[in-house]
């Protein structure tokens, strides 16, 4: 399969945290979070403030996880869901670290994860790593949609922009005796699908057929690779109405495999919060989404060997506010990545 | 050097294109273009949608010019100026090639070629990939300054960014005997610097403290790189501030290795217009830029063995409308790629 990048050196989480607002305080996971703030500033005086203080705590937090300093790292890979991607750049500048960025809108997570692990496995200096990625509730609202002083009312469909981030330390070594951590062991790229609609209200809706684009590819006859060795393909973030729209797709146009993929799919934005508790409506979404998910829960399970190999598969539908404006349609992306538990 | 990244596997410029608006068409290397729209809306309906129409024209005339197709593409790393990046995803789309959406601002080219030869080093089928990056003037202003109708004065530390983008094919192959193809060897990202100014109207300024960095990290004691190894360090964008900055900065802080990258040292967005008889103020700038200026003129100095060794050094400047209002610093961004010629 010519898509598929399977990595010669492992590229293992050595450490990873989460850091959320109120309400994911107060969602399904909201105790497994490293960090909780209280309320949505963090203490500075701006949402996109906030948002870079996030990253900046999120980045702090894993790299003492490791016990390793900034100095230590490589290169940093990060994005966000800001307006030329502020608020990563403006949160970890401080660290000093040779930076990427990226924009994947929700998919950030994924394609960040993989575009490090493959910069780390040709350089060969490359030792240590890290990706931070973010997205803030308040600085999404009024950038893509209205100010929250609007009190605009969300249709059904909309999903809940985490106020959220995560930020995963990378390190390229050989396996130890005792090693529990997971690693990545493999990337493919997404492609970008047309999601035929232009409501941006319903980014699930957008997102869903790219999300099914890349199952087919990666499970695709050529490529070798079997549902069965997977106990978890974990799409972020559909949330309720993309995930419907998903199943249906497997199940109609790939048979037995959907089937199979069906029953080991999840989603990150239908675990983040508690949909019949909390006013989140489809679900949650941003680029934190994704990332809190996996660094406050997903992977602590794939290092217990809980799962022992699961597909990250983040999903992002791209658009702004001009292009919806202007009448045009939403696509979608979902690159993918492999990750694998130490614990057999 | 920890930092550079050597490839193991050289990376070849195949096909490379620029298609420009009409003030690149008159400008200092417009006849070296492969496609000049006379207007700058390229038959379209919006702006935005002129920028996606000159990504896909970049990319098929660099696809037409070695003769392959879309199909044969492994991977397209891609990025402009707009909100979310949407003129590359929805110019690009259409050709179905797996996508890595990336953001530098006008440093975005410099990025995409080093993402794109570390993917197609590490993944074994990666045969070709793509990069296109490309800027409008007009998305541009009215997104991050006034709409054009406004007409407001320009200051005359401001630079014009560029209407125009380039398209590159990249081939991961053994060399040929008669091979004159330019390649790529090395990578280095850059790091995120204070460009300790909140003046959006001179970008070149906020970006020549993040060019100097790069250019002291490259040629640094441990690096064993010789400036004199080089013909040339080409910067975009700078503009004339910000390369008078940057002279100022190699003289005083690296004595002689400064003078003698300085020597060496020119900016993209100093070629692109002739800024005697153009309206440009301070010079070029944008993610089309130094693409158009790699495309449509230094590459084929690479190609005919006039330039033997040089640096590409895209500069970018990281912030947006809402950050500038907000009183938050501009941040700069310098990648670099190292690029060789096959002719001895």
């Amino acid at each position: 399969m010519r898509d598929i990048i399977y990595f010669g050196e492992k590229i293992y989480f050595e450490g990873y945290s989460a850091v959320g607002g109120f309400e994911e305080g107060r969602g399904t996971i909201g105790e497994k979070f490293d960090f909780i703030s209280e309320d949505d500033l963090f203490g500075m005086k701006s949402f996109e403030r906030a948002e870079s203080e996030m990253c900046r705590i999120a980045m702090n937090i894993a790299l003492k996880k490791c016990n390793i300093t900034n100095d230590e790292l490589s290169v940093l890979v990060a994005g966000d869901l800001q307006n030329q991607c502020v608020g990563s750049t403006s949160g970890l500048f401080s660290f000093g670290v040779p930076y990427l960025g990226l924009y994947g809108a929700c998919s950030t997570l994924t394609e960040s994860l993989g575009v490090c692990a493959s910069i780390m496995n040709v350089g060969a200096s490359y030792k240590r790593g890290a990706v931070v990625t973010s997205s803030h509730n308040c600085t999404s609202e009024r950038q893509f949609r209205n100010p929250l002083e609007y009190g605009g009312q969300r249709a059904p469909s909309t999903q809940w922009t985490a106020t959220a981030a995560g930020a995963f330390i990378l390190e390229k070594r050989e396996a130890n005796e005792k090693d529990d951590a997971p690693f990545i062991s493999a990337f493919m790229p997404g492609r970008v699908i047309d999601g035929y609609t232009k409501d941006a209200a319903n980014m699930g809706g957008a997102m869903a057929l790219s999300s099914f684009d890349t199952m087919s590819r990666f499970f695709s006859p050529e490529s070798g690779e079997r549902v069965e060795d997977y106990d978890l393909i974990l799409t972020g973030d559909l949330g309720k109405i993309g995930s419907d729209i998903l199943s249906e797709l497997l199940v109609e146009k790939l048979g037995k495999i959907g089937e199979k993929i069906k029953e080991r799919h999840n989603d990150a934005g239908l675990i983040l919060y508690d949909r019949e508790k909390q006013d989140v409506h489809a679900g949650g979404s941003g680029c934190g989404c994704s990332a809190s998910v996996m660094g406050a829960d997903i992977l602590k399970k794939v290092k217990r060997g809980e799962i022992k190999k699961m597909l990250l598969m983040s999903t992002g539908a791209l658009m702004n506010s001009t292009s919806v404006l202007q009448g045009e349609h939403i696509f979608g992306i979902t690159p993918c990545i492999k990750i694998e538990s130490s614990v057999l």
